[in-house]
C-alpha cells in the first residue's frame, strides 16, 4: 500500500482538536472522511503532533496509506476538493517509503504563538491570536525565555493530564519577536524542540507574558522551572494563538532536500 | 452637542457594507445601535468612505454627536462593550470641533488590497484576502500601476453605478509590495488618493492581476485608461481583500499632530 505524507494547514476553531473523536468534529476525522470519498472504506491517518481544541496548524504533517498509486499533487487537489468547506488544506503531498511515519520519523516540532497587544477587541484576527490589553517588554520576556533553554525536567510546564513517559525534555529554541501588523503590535514566540509535553508551549507563553507585564522577573522563571511543581507555573494561556508551525524529518519529504 | 471622531476597524463579511440599510446588517447601523445604548434616541453618524459589502476597514473614520461631554477613551470603551460580538472595534476616539466632518474634512483616503498567491484553499486568512492560484510578477504589476498615477479620466475603472460628479481623479500612490506571510506569498496594493470612484480600487487590482499573470502588458493598462470605456477594464476583483486603511485630515485628530 503506497504511503503519502501530507502537509496540512488548519484553523483550529471548529474542531475539538486533531484527534478523531466519536461525537465531535476533528481535523483527523475531516481528512479521513475526505479520504473515504477517494477510496471507500475506513482510513486511519497518523500525525506528527496531536493539537488540542482551538489550536491551529501552519504545517502539521500526517501520512495516509492508499490502495493504489496516486500522483501526489492530484491526491492533494482531490483532498482539498473533498475537504471544502472545512478550514483544512493540504498544502503539500509526497510519496514516502512504507516505513516512514509522520510521528515516529519526526526529529523536531516547531510552534508559533501569536500574542496581540491592544486595547480594542480584535476583529480580523479574532480567534487567530491571544489578545492582551497591555504592552509587554519583549526584552524581559526573551531573558525569561532563555532560562528555559536546554535539557530540563519541565514538570512545572506540563499539564496534569500529560501522558509523556518523562518530564525531561530539551528545548532548542524559544525566540521572542516583536512584529508590527495591520492590527497592532504582536509578540511572536518561536519554539522548537524534538518533542513537547502537553500544554508546554501554552504554559511557557502564559508565564512569559507575566514577565513581559512586569509581574514576574526572569529569576522567577528560573525558580518556577527549578520547583518542578505544576503549581509554580504562571497562568496557562488560551489555545487560539498557538500554531503547529512545522515538523522536521531526516529528509524534507516535500522538497526532497 | 459635542462631536467625536472615531477610528473604526471592522471585518466586512457579516455586513452589507458601511451604509445603514433598512433590512440588512451594516457597520453604520451596528455603531448607531451601540450609541443608542449609551444615549437613547436616534443617532446618525457620518464616515469618510462608504465601503461596499464584504470590504474591511483597518482605520475607517466616522463622527458622532452626543448630548453630553464624554471622555473620548471612555466613549470608545463603552462603544466597544456595546458592539460585542460584532467584529467592529473603535480603535481611537477624539473630541473634535463642531464643524469637523469625517467625510468633508478628509483630504486623502488610503486603501490596502491583499492578494494571496497559492494553490491550496486559504484557511486562517479565508475572507481576508483575494486568493489566486498562480504566481504573479510584481515588477510588471508595478509598471502597469505606474501608468495609472496622476490626474486622469478614470471612466474605465469606475462602476456603472458610480455617483461621483466627475470621473476625473488624481491617483497619488499605487504601490505594489510582495510580502511573505505564514500562509504564503501575498501581493499588497497600497493605494492613495483624495477620493475614489466606486469600485476604482477593485478595478485597478483586477486589471493589474492580469498584468502580473502575463495576460496583459503594461501598455495594455495605458490603452485601457485612455479608452475611457468601462468595457476596457480588466475583471473587477472580489471585495474580501480590500481594506480602507486610513484617512488623512489637516490635523490628525487622534494624536493632535
Amino acid at each position: 500500500m503506497p504511503r503519502y505524507a501530507m502537509q496540512v494547514e488548519y484553523h483550529g476553531a471548529p474542531f475539538a482538536g486533531w484527534q478523531r473523536q466519536a461525537d465531535q468534529p476533528s481535523v483527523q476525522g475531516a481528512i479521513e472522511t475526505a479520504l473515504s470519498k477517494l477510496q471507500p472504506g475506513e482510513h486511519t491517518i497518523a500525525a506528527a503532533g496531536r493539537t488540542d481544541a482551538g489550536v491551529h496548524a501552519l504545517a502539521q504533517v500526517a501520512h495516509c496509506d492508499m490502495d493504489k498509486e496516486w500522483d501526489p499533487f492530484r491526491l492533494s487537489e482531490a483532498l482539498n476538493f473533498q475537504l471544502k468547506p472545512a478550514p483544512v488544506a493540504i498544502t503539500a503531498c509526497a510519496r514516502v517509503d512504507d516505513d516512514w511515519h509522520a510521528r515516529f520519523s519526526a526529529m523536531e516540532r516547531r510552534y508559533l504563538f501569536r500574542l496581540l497587544m491592544r486595547r480594542a477587541p480584535a476583529t480580523h484576527q479574532a480567534g487567530l491570536v491571544w489578545q492582551v490589553k497591555h504592552d509587554l517588554d519583549e526584552l524581559a520576556m526573551q531573558e525569561g525565555a532563555n532560562r528555559l533553554l536546554g535539557n530540563h525536567d519541565f514538570t512545572t510546564f506540563r499539564s496534569s493530564i500529560c501522558q509523556a513517559a518523562s518530564p525531561q525534555k530539551t528545548l532548542d529554541e524559544l525566540r521572542i519577536e516583536r512584529v508590527e501588523t495591520y492590527s497592532g503590535p504582536e509578540i511572536h514566540f518561536h519554539v522548537r524542540a524534538r518533542s513537547f509535553l502537553h500544554n508546554q508551549v501554552r504554559s511557557f507563553v502564559g508565564t512569559l507574558e507575566r514577565v513581559g507585564a512586569g509581574a514576574w522577573d526572569p529569576d522567577d522563571v528560573t525558580a518556577a522551572l527549578e520547583a518542578r511543581d505544576r503549581a509554580a507555573c504562571g497562568p496557562v494561556c488560551p489555545p487560539q494563538g498557538l500554531y503547529l508551525a512545522g515538523v522536521t524529518y531526516p529528509t524534507d519529504v516535500f522538497t526532497g532536500l
